[in-house]
């Protein structure tokens, strides 16, 4: 079974997701995701899907879901890389991703995690990282 | 055909690889890659295989002409999450990666980079992006 690695930066975890996700793949991520959140104590999850050009209703709800998990272990996501067709599709689609934060590249979404939890007053330390 | 994305993170690209490679996705990862640098101006190369469970020649000849060229082009290259497995394998296989650095994890790749730029005496960011 194929697990997308999941790359830590400072307090941030990345993961890009590169391949067409099956069921089986998507449920590991989100373990996989989850245990480490708990095991490092990362206060942000950013997944880059630059590379699907192509987005159905189970991958919008597979990004909703780990959204919804994080946010109960205290970390934000955000998704960032989003091609505009996968956008326009995710609308037409009526997945408006409810509760996650976009942007527009890694950078962008280190510097929308840093100023958002800089704002939640967390002694986090992405405020490093992120830089325009 | 596959593209491996490649994010940017200040002034490192990342690129990780989660598939096996073929001819024409290494060229095309080879091609992207240089353009990358040569548009953004990154000082560094974070290559992830913490995905890969096995590598041959063929990967391991592409990594160190990877990083040829980027060396070519005023970046530094630093191969992150190699599993022991495929460390046995590299030197079994009598590909040494000369020139290329490996680091542990993606945190301890941005913290060699760091240093190894700041002591070029350069005006990279990144020493903003790592902290152990």
């Amino acid at each position: 079974m194929d697990r997308i690695p999941i790359l830590r930066i400072g307090d941030v975890l990345l993961v890009s997701i590169q391949i067409d996700l099956q069921d089986q793949t998507a449920l590991a991520l989100q373990d996989d995701l989850s245990s480490k959140i708990v095991e490092t104590g990362a206060k942000g999850v950013l997944i880059d899907i630059s590379a699907l050009e192509i987005v159905d209703s189970f991958i919008g709800r597979m990004i909703s879901t780990t959204a919804a998990v994080s946010r109960v272990l205290d970390a934000e996501t955000v998704v960032v890389g989003m091609q505009p067709a996968v956008a326009i599709t995710l609308v037409e689609l009526g997945l408006t991703l409810d509760g996650v934060r976009t942007a527009l590249d890694v950078d962008r979404g280190l510097a929308l995690l840093s100023s958002a939890l800089g704002k939640a007053g967390s002694d986090v330390e992405v405020d490093d990282l992120a830089h325009e």
